[in-house]
């Protein structure tokens, strides 16, 4: 099997999904300052789900291009991920319109969750199949980041009903940790 | 005629087909806990069908790799397989909103089996081209589980107006039938 | 400048087109079969553009093969077209709602007039910076039925307000015209 | 990494952005040539939004043909792009279906005046990667298009809110002036 048709699929899904994500802000039937204001909840809520979503695509396309085959494992890992961020346009929708509210904010978190165990069993699986001295496995490491955002997320979903603004703030501080350079990879690749 | 192109129209089909249908799940206009629940029927009803389409972009995927190249009538058989497939968010969406009650699950059971005979069509129409002692023609075998879904598709819309639930039940049932591994393809690839 | 890309961007376009048009066909709020039936006028818009929109992929696919060199006008007049295949899903959810109404019969001709007229400039752009003994110029010939086509759409579009029905058969007509194997590009191609 | 997939990236979000863009004219409800005109600048909002998006597909193409190795501040750069050309299609449709009142108008100018600077920006640091001398920085030259652009939005957006008619103007002047052959990176390229 092909890899490329693989990266070609998830790019297309990424790409549509990062898109269709804009429909949500929903058009003012007015051309008031007011009424612009009034959307702004969802513009950040669609602000940090680009966000994440750019980060999936930046840290998806490295573990890919470390990848020599795909095997059916691989590719039903693949799409467990697509599904999951697939369901970030709505719970991203759902939590602008109601302005961050408890619930919207849990099911946010409970999808970026998810989306981190779908992408932690994908290395896994990639890793099995590659084996123990691969490049993707000695570029991911321990994987301090990606066990801590799961740690991260788990702590937002518990809090989100008590203390919504709170995991609001877990959600940009995991956003700006993927956002900082991450060698890791990089570094295995070109030495 | 460059299959590349082929694969690329078909990639991006079924990558929009599998995202808009997030769509079709429509954002709850309050915070409640009994809104989100509401939903749970849409949301199963895109859970099925994320995993037919998945399935069918795994089967696709294999079934054009085997190809040495294409022809007018293998273009417009893939084509009329979009064309069915296309109609699954529509179909999924009714069915979810309307709590799987009969005659949306006898349309989710009609797209399914038109998208299977389409199915069919086309590697009908590939192993014509291609020969008898094509690698597909040897991969696909006497291809009893296309021809079992089709009767299973059958079966599910003559019971649908009456017991839906069994429908479903074999809906789920094909899916499953399908998600666990096929190695007749990969098996005679690498061989 | 790469004929990669031009095909990779007007495929997305067109795999885009071809699958939003599914978005027009409203989903019914009740499980009756009256309310499906309701939307057969839709549907068969929906499947009339799908035909459309598949034709032109098929089309484009074979002109852009032939290319040697993008250049900035090749580039400008493959924008051209797709937009006006772009404002497809809208005339044909318009028209399919409105149940073949005078008016917007006649949008749904003028939309298919400018995409053939479109083609047509694509067409000669691309022959004119090939030349006249490109491989595109000898497969199209006199291109009887790209002059034809533009001489049905305009019959159409003049007949619309008059006898929508008869406008209809003449876009019916002209599907099947273009569906029916045209060896001429795939002869010269493969002499 | 591989630009490949960054160009694949970028080409499905622009093609979508582009596409999407249709659904903002909202299909009248009646078959009446009145409810059709109603939508006219609608339609004309699309169209200058569909010549913005086509400019900077070319644009970016150019750029990234030229480019030899993608960094992650490079991917960080394009995904800046795309986030504002991403919400051109909210913009276009507010304006349209406002009447391009002054609000509207003046939102539409900020994302083309984001736009043109997140353009700048990944122009700059791919010339600070690729150094100098790199094909691009020579193409590009003093950038006297770029520059006059934003100093163009500049000038609508304070304009607007007193003049909307004018930002109007320059939206469609500067379109002009970019839809005007520019030989420069053609030039270098092919020296």
């Amino acid at each position: 099997m092909n890899k490329n048709r693989l990266e070609a699929f998830s790019d297309g899904v990424l790409a549509i999904i990062i898109t269709i994500m804009v429909l949500e802000i929903k058009i003012p039937h007015s051309a008031n300052i007011q009424d612009l204001l009034k959307i702004l909840p969802t513009f950040l809520s669609y602000l940090l789900s680009f966000i994440y979503v750019g980060i999936y695509w930046n840290n998806h396309h490295h573990m890919i291009h470390t990848l020599q085959k795909v095997s059916g494992p691989i590719m039903w890992a693949n799409l467990h991920l697509l599904f999951w961020l697939s369901l970030i346009p709505f719970a991203s929708g759902w939590m602008g319109e109601n302005h961050y509210k408890p619930y919207p904010t849990m099911l946010y978190g409970i999808i970026l969750l998810m989306a981190a165990i779908a992408y932690f069993i994908l290395q896994g699986v990639i890793i099995k199949v590659e084996g123990k001295n691969s490049k993707l496995n000695q570029a991911v490491g321990n994987d301090w980041k990606g066990k801590a955002s799961i740690v991260c997320y788990l702590a937002a979903v518990c809090t989100s009903l008590k203390w919504p603004w709170f995991a609001q703030v877990i959600f940009v501080f995991v956003a700006i940790m993927w956002l900082l350079p991450d060698r890791r990879i990089e570094k295995v690749m070109h030495s």
